[in-house]
C-alpha cells in the first residue's frame, strides 16, 4: 500500500546517503542523488536509505511505467514458468527459445504503432537508436546502388573504413536534441555540451526545432511561422548537401524534445517532416525512447500526431522495459547479421513488459494518463497565472508536463526545495522542470503535486 | 541432470523450428540457427525444441559462464530477496539501491585485473567499448589541454560536432578486430564486411595484428619478427599522425582476436603495446568481452601477459553477464555525467553474477578450466597430426580454443557435420572453428566433443 503522503525525515541527503556516496566515489565518478530502498519503495512512492519518502515525478528517468514494486510485476518475477528466461539469457538473434516469436507478436507487435509492422529489439535505447541509423543507412544505400547486392569495391573499402563501403552519408538531427551517448547516437545529440565535449564526433548537419511561444492558443501565427521557417531549413540542407560528403540519408527526430527541455513539435510540424522526408527519399527515424509506452495518453506520441504515412523506423525504450525499433517492412534490412549483436535484448524484459502491458490494458491506464493528464496541464497553467514572473511555458502531452522558471538558478531552487518536502522531479534543459511520473498517478498524487509546486514556487 | 551423451532426433533443423523461423522472418530478420528450450537445457547441453539434444561448445556466443539452469543460478533467481532488485531497474548513475556499491565491491572488484582499482557497470559489450574510448579521449584532452576543464570554446564548438570541442582524435584498432556494430566501437572492428558495409565509420587508423606461425614452438622466430613488425608500425602510426587530424588518443585491442579468427597475441606483442602505449602516452584499451570470465584459466586474459603496467581501461560483458569496464584511477574521468546513460547496467545482472562467481569461487572452476584446457589443446593438435592436410593451427588459451581448416568451405561443412551429431560449436574468421564451451566443461565432455571431432574430420 502506498503511503497517504510524502514524509521527509532527514536533511536531503541523509546521513546513509552520504556514507554510501563517499564509499562509491571511490571507485567510480559517483553522480547518486539518492540511494534508495526497493524493497519499500511502491507505486508512485521512493523510499531512500535514510528513510525518507518521496512522490516520484521523475521515475528512473521516466523508466517506471507502472510503479515500483506493482504487484503483477512482482508476480512475473517470482512465476517459476519465467525462471529459465531469467536464468538463461540467449543470444537471440541465433538461439531464442522457442516462446520468442510469441513474445515479440503477443507484446511488441500487440502496441506496434500504425503500419510498423516489424520489429527488433535491443537492450537499450541507445543501441536502438544506433542501429535503426544503421536500417536508414542500409536502405539509402540500396537505393543509390539500385540492387540490395553491396558490390565487392563496397566490401573491401568498409574493412578499412573507407568510402564506398563506408559510405560519406549524414544524419540530420536537431538543435536540442538527445539521442544517445555512445558515437553515432552522440553526433546527433545536441542538448548540453557535458555530454559531448571531448568525444569526436560525425560532422552530419544540424536542423533547428521549432521553438514556440506559450501559451499556444495566443501565440498561433508566431508559432505556425516557426514551423514554416523550421521546415524550409531542413528542405534546404537536404538539398543543399545531396551529392556531397554530407548527404542526408535520414532524420532523426523527437516528437518532444525530452532531455534537451521538453520542447514540443508541432503535428503540422511532424507531418511536414514526414512529407519532406518522402518527398526527397530520406529516411524517418522517430525516436520515442522518451515520449513512447504510453506517457503521452497513448501509446506512442505519434499516434496523435496524424502523419500522411507511418515513419520508416520508431526507437523505444524506457517505459518499455527493453529497447528496440518497429520499421516499416519497405525498411527491413536486406540480409540476414547486418543488424546484430550478441544479446539482442534480454528476453527477460519482454517477460515483465507483458505484465506491463496486461496491467495497462485491463486498468485502462492510458485513459487515467489523458484524463489526469488534462488536470496536470491546467494545474501548471493556474500555477503559470499565479507567478507569471518566475514561471512560464506550461505544457504538456499526457503525464509528459513541464513549466519553465525565468532562470535557471530558480528552477535549481525550486527542483531542491521540492525535494525537501518530499517531492522528486526532474529537470531538463536550462531552465524547465520536467514531470515524468508512473502512468498510474492519480488525481490525489496530482494534489500533492501541484499543492507542494504552489508552496515552492510562492517561497521563491 | 545432464544427459549422458548428446542425442538428435530430426532432421536439423528440425519441424518445429522451421516453423517458428518462418513465423519470427515475418516480423524481423530472422537469423536463427536453432529455437532453444530453456527449460529442458541444463549443463552443457542445449535441448532445442524438436527435442534435439546438443552438446553445446558455443554457449550463446561464449556467454553462458556455468552451464543453462544452473541451480546456484536458479536459486538466485527464485531468492525472494532479489525480487525488488529484479522487479524495479533503477537508473543507477543517478538512484541505485543502497546495496550497490557493495554489490560493485564484492562482486564485480573481487574479480578485478591487477592495477584497475574502479569499475563503471553498463548493459553490454558495445555499450562498454564505446564508453571506455570515451575516457581515453577525456583524458587524451585534458592533457593537450593542460587542464581538466574543457574552455568554453570546447563548450561551444561541441554542441554543432565542431573541433575543438568534438576533436580530431582517433582511437587506432587493428585489422581482424570485432569490438561491436555501433558507430564508434564499429569503426574499430574490422572482422567481416557484412559487419561494416553500408555504415558510415570514423577514418580512424588500423594495424596489423601478428599472424603467426603453428605450432609455436617450431616457428618461434618467425613469429617472434612477426611480433616486432606489427610494433614497429603501431609506433610509426602513433609518431606519423600526431599534430594530424587523426592523431591517436587511445589503442584499442583484443588480446586474443575472438571474432576474427582466434587469433592470439603473443605476451610480447602486448608487453610491447603497452610499453609504446605508455612512451606516447596513448591509453591502452584492452577488450576482453569474449577473452574475460574465465574462459582463458584466469578471470582474465591479461592476467597470464606479464604487461609492464596494467592497461589504462579493460571492457568486460558476455560471461560477465554485465556489461562494464575497469579503469586505473589516473583514467578515471573527471566531473559527473561525462560517462552515463539511462540505466548504467542493470543490477539484476550483478546478483546473478554474484552467484556464479561464488560457484567459480567455490568449486574452483577455473583450476578445471586450467587442467581440461591443457587437454584440449592436446586433443587438437592430435587432430592435427592425424589430419595434416584438412585442419591446422590447433591452438587455445584455457577454454578459448581453435582450429584451422584448410578452405571455408571444409569448415563450414565441418560445423554442419558435428551439428548433425549433437555437438554445437562455432565458427570464426574464414576457417576457423571455435570452441566456447562453459567453464564446467569436464573431461568427459571433451571426450565426446574430440571423438565426434575426429569422426567428423575423418569423413570430410
Ligand atoms: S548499447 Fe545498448 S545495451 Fe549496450
Amino acid at each position: 500500500r502506498e503511503p497517504a503522503a510524502p514524509s521527509v525525515v532527514t536533511a536531503i541527503p541523509g546521513p546513509t546517503h552520504k556514507a554510501l556516496f563517499d564509499d562509491l566515489n571511490q571507485i567510480q565518478v559517483a553522480a547518486v542523488n539518492l540511494f534508495a530502498d526497493y524493497e519499500k519503495s511502491i507505486g508512485n512512492y521512493l523510499v531512500d536509505v535514510d528513510g525518507n519518502t518521496f512522490l516520484d515525478v521523475f521515475t528512473q528517468i521516466s523508466s517506471i511505467p507502472i510503479g515500483y514494486n506493482h504487484p503483477d510485476v512482482l508476480k512475473a518475477v517470482a512465476d517459476p514458468k519465467n525462471a529459465a528466461i531469467f536464468a538463461n539469457r540467449p543470444a537471440l538473434g541465433m538461439f531464442p527459445g522457442g516462446e520468442w516469436p510469441h513474445l515479440l507478436r503477443s507484446v511488441l507487435l500487440s502496441v506496434a504503432p500504425r503500419g510498423l509492422t516489424e520489429v527488433t529489439t535491443m537492450a537499450c535505447g541507445t543501441c536502438s537508436i544506433e542501429n535503426a541509423l544503421k536500417c536508414a543507412m542500409i536502405q539509402y544505400r540500396n537505393k543509390q546502388r539500385g540492387t540490395t547486392t553491396p558490390d565487392p569495391e563496397d566490401m573491401k573499402s568498409c574493412m578499412v573504413n573507407e568510402p564506398p563501403g563506408s559510405p560519406q552519408l549524414s544524419i540530420l538531427s536537431f538543435h536540442g536534441a538527445f539521442h544517445g551517448r555512445t558515437f553515432g547516437a552522440l553526433s546527433c545529440t545536441h542538448s548540453k555540451p557535458i555530454h559531448k565535449v571531448d568525444i569526436p564526433a560525425f560532422q552530419w548537419p544540424i536542423a533547428n526545432y521549432p521553438r514556440y511561444k506559450y501559451p499556444l492558443a495566443s501565440n498561433q501565427r508566431d508559432n505556425a511561422a516557426e514551423d514554416e521557417r523550421c521546415l524550409a531549413q531542413i528542405e534546404d540542407i537536404l538539398t543543399s548537401l545531396k551529392g556531397t560528403k554530407k548527404e542526408v540519408a535520414g532524420i532523426l527526430v523527437e516528437p518532444i524534445q525530452s532531455e534537451g527541455g521538453d520542447h514540443h513539435g508541432s503535428p503540422k510540424f511532424l507531418q511536414g517532416l514526414r512529407d519532406i522526408t518522402t518527398k526527397h527519399g530520406v529516411g524517418l527515424i522517430v525516436d520515442e525512447v522518451q515520449t513512447g509506452g504510453g506517457v503521452t495518453g497513448t501509446m506512442w506520441c505519434i499516434d496523435q500526431l496524424n502523419l500522411s504515412t507511418p515513419p520508416d523506423l520508431l526507437t523505444f525504450s524506457k517505459k518499455m522495459l527493453t529497447g528496440g525499433f518497429y520499421n516499416t517492412h519497405a525498411f527491413r534490412p536486406n540480409g540476414t547479421f547486418r543488424i546484430f549483436n550478441t544479446w539482442m535484448g534480454d528476453p527477460g524484459k519482454l517477460v515483465l513488459l507483458r505484465a506491463v502491458l496486461d496491467v495497462i490494458k485491463r486498468d485502462n491506464v492510458l485513459e487515467n494518463v489523458r484524463k489526469v493528464g488534462k488536470k496536470f496541464v491546467s494545474g501548471l497553467t493556474e500555477l503559470e497565472n499565479h507567478f507569471p514572473t518566475k514561471v512560464n511555458s506550461a505544457r504538456g502531452r499526457g503525464f509528459l508536463c513541464a513549466i519553465n522558471f525565468s532562470s535557471a538558478e530558480l528552477c535549481c531552487k525550486a527542483h531542491a526545495a521540492l525535494l525537501k518536502k518530499g517531492i522528486h522531479v526532474g529537470m531538463c534543459g536550462e531552465v524547465t522542470l520536467r514531470f515524468r511520473p508512473t502512468l498510474i498517478f492519480d488525481e490525489h498524487h496530482l494534489e500533492i503535486l501541484l499543492h507542494h509546486l504552489h508552496a515552492t514556487v510562492s517561497e521563491l
